[in-house]
């Protein structure tokens, strides 16, 4: 059996949606224990409750050592607040976890990853549920966790990889929770930005990710009409600024902010190893 | 005679906008010739003009001698992909340049103060007609550069100081533009984002601001409606990344993207100095 807990670091998420995949879970995963923190549906302001309500459930799922993943509820911005709190309140249970989940979920699974505490993973949230297709993506990460690797974004080699959403990643750089990426393969996507603003996002990011192996660019979707066109396709505006800061430009990615989003484990994946 | 040469590092402006600013200025402050680059009317894209053509009239109004002051025409992104290539071409002419301008235009006040390349002055640029009050913006410009400091920030002390849109100096963080920052008062202002992103830039911009002497928060306009409440004001926010930070906040300043956007020269301000 394979315990899951599932906390909201970010925003809440609906009692139906958690439901569905609680059912979900049961009938398709038998070896999956689902166990929804209350947290997840705290309402304070922007967040799933408070900066303390937060972080309190965060740490209490990463110390209880009947779990073995917790997976992150939802994104929409918070979990940078809780962060840095967290780290020293993880006991030895917390390095035993795999934590699943991405884009704002990133800040977490960066800041576990430069403490190697546990295994990072980018992953479909239970909130992606509500997307089309959304309940693929709720199956992938289920089955992933069962020990079904075809979730697995596909250009995975012998490279260690990480996988962000990329303004998540631009706002790591520099603070106390971003993870050393010499040597890596670095996915990034993107959703709901200006192409102007991915374009800057670059300007930025790539000037903090000197060594790495290669940038790999997932989907860039949602982007809003501007008054103009900006000029240039994402992968344009990707090639751009790791050909300007001497970064290998790898091709596309399987991620997104969809239900499509694969799976990657932050560093070396184990298949890979294992092959 | 005080010659100012106006280019277009971002986005193009409107050859009636120009018009408008050199008839005021021809009026109101005969000691002041302005010299429109025809650049400014250019456009590729988003830009005013390729990469190329607004790197060449940037450089070419630098580097001319019967320049004193070089007056950004706009804002809207592009500055931070021709700034690094700019420094290598500046002349000596360059050196004593007054740069004006704000919100994009400060990725080159930034690397130009980084580089201590004449004297960085976020000021109202001439697209700022187009605004409400903006023909005020404009002769707080104009009044400046010959010789009225009334349109001078009222906050600034014997700190070196520096202001910024907050989002352009976030992304500046890290890159080969930022200036080194330690003592100084910040000022930063925004437009146009979510309160959940200015939360999310002060969490970055603050992990960078180590050693500064304090920050002051300028006007956070034109504020987009979430779906939700955040659940704390501008204030509320940079007072709590300070304090995590141990940044000492100010108060409030005088800049913004409005027409009362007050006139703050990089460094020590000679008012300052000479009192």
């Amino acid at each position: 059996m394979t315990r899951i807990a599932v906390c909201a670091p970010s925003t809440p998420i609906a009692r139906g949606d958690a439901e569905q995949v609680v059912v979900l879970a049961a009938g398709e995963f038998p070896a999956v224990e689902l166990v929804i923190h209350p947290q997840c549906f705290a309402v304070e302001g922007h967040f799933a409750g408070s900066d303390a309500q937060r972080l309190d459930a965060l740490v209490e799922c990463a110390n209880d050592p009947s779990f073995d993943a917790v997976w992150f509820a939802r994104g929409g911005y918070g979990a940078c607040r809780i962060a840095e709190e967290a780290l020293p309140r993880f006991g030895p249970a917390a390095r035993t976890k795999t934590w699943l989940g991405y884009s704002d979920a990133g800040y977490l699974l960066g800041a576990f990853y430069r403490e190697r505490i546990g295994r990072s993973v980018h992953a479909p949230m239970l909130g992606c549920i509500r997307r089309k297709g959304g309940v693929d993506a709720v199956r992938r990460v289920l089955g992933y966790v069962s020990g079904d690797p075809s979730g697995v974004e596909p250009t995975l080699d012998h490279h260690p990889t990480v996988a962000f959403n990329l303004t998540t990643l631009a706002m790591l750089c520099g603070t106390p929770l971003m993870p050393g990426l010499a040597g890596h393969v670095v996915m990034v996507e993107e959703v709901s930005e200006y192409l102007y603003a991915v374009d800057r996002l670059f300007f930025h990011l790539t000037a903090h990710l000197g060594g790495i192996a290669g940038l790999r660019l997932g989907r860039v979707s949602d982007v809003p009409q501007n008054d103009r066109p900006f000029g240039a396709t994402p992968e344009q505006i990707a090639r751009y600024w790791c050909d300007r800061r001497a970064i290998p430009f790898l091709g596309s990615a399987d991620i997104g902010h969809d239900a499509a989003n694969r799976i990657v484990p932050f560093g070396v994946a184990e298949r890979a190893q294992g092959q």
